[in-house]
């Protein structure tokens, strides 16, 4: 079968979204093949942008390191990160907390956190905070509060959001996480909980979406330090 | 049509049920037309049993106490209550505690705390506790702490369960609400967050259900201390 | 049926959420009774607090401005006011856009939009400008960009947060609305969308949320302005 | 056990549908046995009839191939063709446009675009174009405006359809895809989207089901052209 | 409470979409008060295009005839039109097909045909031809197989387009109706039967939605005649 | 707007279904005018049939009865009954037998039980015989073990037809009903509970679908007396 | 970790089952180690009861014939059958016909025809008449006609069993399968499509349940025959 | 990448809760990485507690018993205790049943009595009795009325808790599990039944959840025990 011609267009790269969005695209790395990827990591290369990846495995971080040896990958969070020579990493400014329920979330609260940072957002973490003890959560919330937002991340239940929403005036992005069993349904246990706080200022996003809540974190915190 | 002359058969009373589960069968008025209560009420009525019904309408209140005066009817639980003559109510026992989240779930912990003190359990109630503000469920955490169980009622997210069972040593029963609006799906979303509790020692019944869960929580009052 | 003594205590108010939050607790009105909600608005009264109540229906403002004649009342938006006396409303200072989709999505627009306006926001509107045109919204897309924080409300499909999101650089707040038919779900459709969507930035809340997306949006504005 | 006779008869194929329906009947590979693939494809191709197969995966096409070695097999789409050698292949007339979000949409998009060019279709190609940036489908909409008919697949949020819709005067094949992860439920989001869409003119298929949409986008656009 | 000055535009009209779609826009007046659809109905009328609408209550007809007495309403279809006096009727051309399976499926049949006659087709109906009784689908199937694309209409199983779509060689849209009990979920029995179909060339749109079922026809209808 | 001619013909009656399936057609009254209603049972009448309609509301059967005076109404089962006066009713052969859970089950048990005894079985009633208290139906299995089918009626959790089928040696009809609140889903729970019956011999219709069950119940019925 | 006495009588076998209920009780592979089903095998076997298994695998098979080498294992039903040598098989009586949709039916057509044969129906096949092509079925259905009872099995969409129901007399167990993709969410769709047929006589089971629709007709079967 | 510092405090170990709740915080070993557990199980060690672990598998078991060779795994529980040396197990007190419908239940049955009796009930066990044979679980039931508390563990249709509800007086704790099929749903119809059983005295836990089960039973049994 011959080789259809315009399929090999098949990423068509948004070099103006830094310009427009104020952050530049990234790779979501889920599904494409050693090939595709090796091809973005290139053009990004090529274009003096730093590709930023999500969702790597590690062969697929193995088969971009072959290519490109400086890449990155921290195989908790599964970023795949190349950075363009040309930039440096941002210092990381202002302040986002990152909270989780149990071990369990660390790769999507690391995926958030990491997120977050790449995007110039300082961090501070809070982990295996689960709200079964509410002393962990009560004991670090005064830090938590230094914040301009807070990312919960929880699996199960999902209300360690709830809990923290009522205690503190920032945004809190809420991430629900596929962690958990029967009932949690992959997720949907902790996203309805989520969705229906009786705590105003909860933002949620996605089932493991930890990228999403770090990119969202960061637009905020940019906005209260950039004025 | 001719009347199917076995159709009258309609209920099978069961008023052995005292004596094989420790507490009279009741009624579950919520599909019942007028007739069919006031014949069941005449029943029970007859058997020198109490007869205690749930979800009754206050049309039905009014029809069955044309028929039985004494009957006791409670606007807010909707509970339709006919003691048998020969009955007294019982001093209450024991404790157990009923909380809930918020004003709307009221007519649920009512059911529940009326059921269970029809049952012979002494209660102590919590309301309006939800945890967008933590400190309202704090400073009542050690009177609760008195109960033999406790019941812990919630619409919307669902996480006030959660929270107590981490506080305390003794059952929670989590009664899920229909309380709230678009994801809650009708008290799906509570019901699932209960389920999937990280505390230990929470006992899940149907939504809206505080009957089921007074009925439970005597169980284990009496068992606490009947020895 | 003897009144439950502590029944009474059906309500207990947050006074102290303005110092720990930022802004004052709320009244979700849905499924209260005018007695209970005369009572609540008249405790806010005496505490020199705004009662901004949600969800209200023309029966229960009735009620409430039989006993306190200033009490305001949007139909369309369904929020009852009365403010505190010795509270001045707030001029309203940095910018959020409220957007939706169409005609029907008007009373939560208008829901988010008067909670925001309430906190403090000044709010510009987009109103129908649903994608099925695309031109209506890219006709407003600069004007938006001026926002720090875009309430996106949408029912049917609800991509109109994808696509506003795409082309701004601060957060989008997407609202579902239950506005809608057949596989809409009463606002499920759109609440998937709005969490899968392939544009960063999107902060979903529950379906026909307004005040949330409000509260939200406002929370974000204040730390875009007050630094 | 002894062989049920009968049971040998396990497949009737439909060699009057090119007749009856203008097309042959084709395989769903999917579920096949290797043997029940090749005695499939040798019946086809005994009758003199194209054997058009879907889903085929690459040990079946090893498998088959090995029987006729002139078998055609494309791993991005699955198609496993056998073509009867008295029958030519079409040369394609008329346009159809296919259209995909992202580059994982591509195996649903490629079998969509060669079962329409089998069926014998003129096929042109937009992919990557998903509305993120929505500069990408409208620098590309012109072009498609000169199909007879579009197909349009996504998956997340699967609003491309309708962004398309809006601009067209002919109809949108909407195809949603499994492509995305947690609220996407398996493509169920953009099925939803799709079906919910606020632009007139989309004809929604199952998702994944790029033969499906093939198939209708040539039936159109056979009607455009055979007049 | 002020009036909002800028919620007055509550509808962005769109006039340009005959030009760019080859259909104007048309009104979906299930939400809306009476005052908002007169308001848009003259809207439509000064500036002369016809305005159809859908889903219209007899009282909604009533409060539009009481401005606009020409305004014409079918209380089966609930279709609202009010003609613009510059433009005529169109006369019908190519043809249609329209069928259902049951006597309650009307509504959402002869939404979908006043749909396309008013758009330019030629409509053919064939009602109550459900399959548990096949000779009624096989005695019409001779005259469906004259149409350009076939509506097909059913709730309950919703078997109706597949039976169909085995038997001609056009497209076949297929409409879920909500006409059902129990386990059809309100159409989502039917809407899953017409996308799992075996059985090609179907083209699937929303649970009620004739409107769409009637705009894809006549877009496929036009294609058929206009070549 | 004019009278579409061909919409007049909204149903056409099957008189082969007698000789065809041994029953003849019926008429599901649920969603029917009384134009329609009374026009079919016109037609029925004039072919020398009996009209045997189910789900027929009050006020249908008083239309039907202002024309048909000696038309038969049951209030619970909601069966409508027009004899053909050349047809007599039949005496009642073989044995079905009827059991519900609960009284509120019985509209759908009587639909069962009238929609038998019409097609010419004789049946036997025992209702309220719910499994939280076993010995009712222990009491009665002997009895139950007398007919050639079982229908088994049950809301709630709906596990009567698993107890009975584990005793007997006929086919158990299970019929899950809408009857209960919460997690019951309107009948979800025991659809499901039925379909996953870990007794065989259940045959399962839809929810409150006692029509069906009457249907089926008879036709194992006659086949076992038919002989 | 001491071994717990009682939980080696991890099942316990039920030989009264066929006095009891006409038919022995059977064993469900699937969950059960190769020690437990050996185990339940060699009891069978011991008690001189025939041991007729469901959902074995091929390694199941071969744990077990390497103790009972005479046992019979079908790889396409995945029934594993050790006769008891004191018992015969049954010669097959009456008629059972088993219909299904698509070669991928095959597994649970042949489960159900093995089932009703073992339990002694004699049965007719009828494989591969998908109603795509109406004559496949239609050229079978006088040959289907003669059977006491009809298995229709289905995937996709599952409508074989209402064309079928409505062309014959005699009741049609529907048996969905979990064949397909998408949207037939696992057997979902021809499960709905099944339980809302229009065709009345149609008994359904569970998803794939090929064993409990060859008891079901097998039990109908016996009733016709034995009277 | 460097090494996020605080990262290493991925778990935060509950020592108080034994004091707060009655019994130690145990271990959920699902999701966690052979690092994480052996870290964790030996901060149990350091800090003189048992280290209770639940859902282990067997590569887990080697890990942690390669660094504490003392450790106890029980594979079919998954249960895997490294107790601590100044700690002595409990001899078990009161009595706790365990019931389970069929074998395939064991894990979840075995993991809810190690659970309790870890935490220091006596536990009797009855397994296998699931309803399709009622004689099995009336043969146990005076047996299972000695205790304080009954688990009833069962998937399929899950009526095995009703059943024995209504005939105890004590709690009966409902685990559904995954078991079964098709329309089971990975034990969501088991979890209905339970929720909706017409049994008082029914506390559900999530699906699969012995150990939730075995620590609110062991509760019960102490409360009841302890007075």
């Amino acid at each position: 079968m011959p080789e259809h011609p315009n399929r090999s267009e098949f990423a068509r790269l948004d070099f103006q979204r830094r310009a427009r969005r104020g952050a530049p695209e990234t790779v979501y790395c889920a599904s494409k093949t050693n090939e595709q990827l090796i091809e973005i990591y290139r053009r990004f290369h090529e274009a003096g942008e730093d590709a930023f990846g999500t969702r790597a495995t590690p062969e697929q971080a193995e088969a971009v390191r072959a290519v490109f040896s400086e890449v990155q990958y921290d195989s908790v969070s599964r970023v795949l990160l190349l950075r363009a020579p040309s930039r440096k990493a941002s210092e990381g400014a202002g302040c986002v907390a990152v909270c989780c329920g149990g071990t369990s979330d660390l790769p999507v609260a690391e995926e958030a956190a990491q997120t977050a940072e790449f995007l110039g957002s300082r961090m501070t973490r809070f982990y295996d905070i689960g709200i079964a003890c509410l002393d962990r959560v009560l004991g670090c919330i005064d830090e938590i509060r230094q914040a301009n937002a807070v990312i919960a991340v929880a699996g199960m239940e999902g209300a360690l959001p709830s809990v923290i929403a009522g205690m503190v005036a920032v945004p809190v992005i809420a991430v629900p996480t596929s962690v958990g069993y029967g009932a949690s349904f992959q997720g949907v246990a902790p996203l309805l909980t989520m969705l229906n706080s009786c705590a105003e200022g909860i933002a949620v996003v996605n089932i493991d979406n930890g990228y999403g809540a770090g990119y969202l974190a960061n637009q905020i915190n940019q906005l209260a330090i950039s004025n």
